[in-house]
């Protein structure tokens, strides 16, 4: 046997996490086997500390510290908008173009038949909950990914929103700024073509 | 702040791991928060555990959770040779090649002025005192990397095994196998030259 066993068991767990292959998983083994005892007890600490710390917001079901969290609690955003994303991250993505100024609402996922994921595994029953107990919203911003799981979700958001009389908007599909139409998919030109609008 | 504060360390935590960049320590920490309390738990577990059992074997100063090590006291290698490496991950690379039966010492790096690392900072005074006390030693293999440190280390070590009448060698350094004349650098070619044997 070339690693001990607590090794071997350290660097199969650094390989079951993304991105992660032999290669990599065997140097960050070896680097928490160098580090020494209070900077592994920190490393301990701070994984420990994230998951305990953090858990959904009550309201957006996005991840935070505090209930509810710092935007959903935050009186300068607009209340009357609420865009809906697949995950914590995207989340992340359009805050920081500092554009966007509404509430956010995290499913966690996307309708997916393949993978077992229905409806329920989303948070879906608590952006209903939300959308039928305000009068505050005007408009539902579906930011779901532009995949076929993402497109699945939007299109059942949307027959179960539109009944609330609450505007349904979808973001827009087309060419990434600085992209090059010579080199974009077809699938992404022809959602620029649909998508065109008249120049003003 | 995009990031809640634990959910920063946690990132900070990973960026600081060797080989991993701020995408792959977000992609990571976003991994943590999704697992359940038991997966976390059994990270934690196993970090400590490795940390804990893994010393490092009182007579080669390899890594191993009995002590002495498996390869010290394994009664079938040869215990008239010692390897010298500079870390457990080339003991591992040796032992890959089933073609070596002898003892390793790991000196736990080079002699590096640059970084402050001098011979006391290294398993030498180990190495020695090996030597010193054994009279079944016949041979030293300086298998240090071909590097400024590496070469440096064991000029060192061999102008202080010598006087103990143990025969000292290097380990060759040449064009590798698989490798391609054309595309190797000066020095290995050099290397390879200085170190060229008659063919019998």
């Amino acid at each position: 046997m070339l690693y001990t066993e607590s090794l071997s068991k350290l660097i199969d767990m650094f390989k079951k996490m993304p991105g992660i292959g032999h290669k990599s998983a065997v140097r960050l083994a070896f680097n928490i086997l160098s580090l020494d005892d209070n900077q592994v007890e920190d490393i301990v600490k701070t994984i420990k500390n994230a998951k305990e710390k953090i858990s959904y917001c009550s309201v957006c079901q996005n991840l935070t510290e505090t209930d509810p969290c710092e935007i959903c609690s935050n009186h300068k955003r607009d209340k009357s908008v609420i865009c809906v994303m697949e995950t914590p991250k995207d989340v992340i993505a359009l805050e920081k173009t500092r554009e966007y100024f509404g509430q956010y609402h995290v499913l966690h996922g996307a309708i997916s038949p393949m993978d077992n994921i229905g409806p329920e595994e989303l948070k879906i029953k608590e952006l209903i909950a939300r959308i039928s107990s305000s009068d505050e919203i005007k408009e539902v911003i579906l930011a779901n990914n532009p995949s076929i799981e993402g497109e699945a979700t939007a299109m059942y958001l949307s027959r179960l929103i539109k009944p609330f009389g609450v505007k349904v908007t979808r973001i827009a599909f087309g060419l990434p700024i600085g992209g090059d139409l010579e080199y974009a998919d077809e699938v992404t030109i022809t959602k620029a073509l649909e998508g065109r609008r008249e120049i003003q």
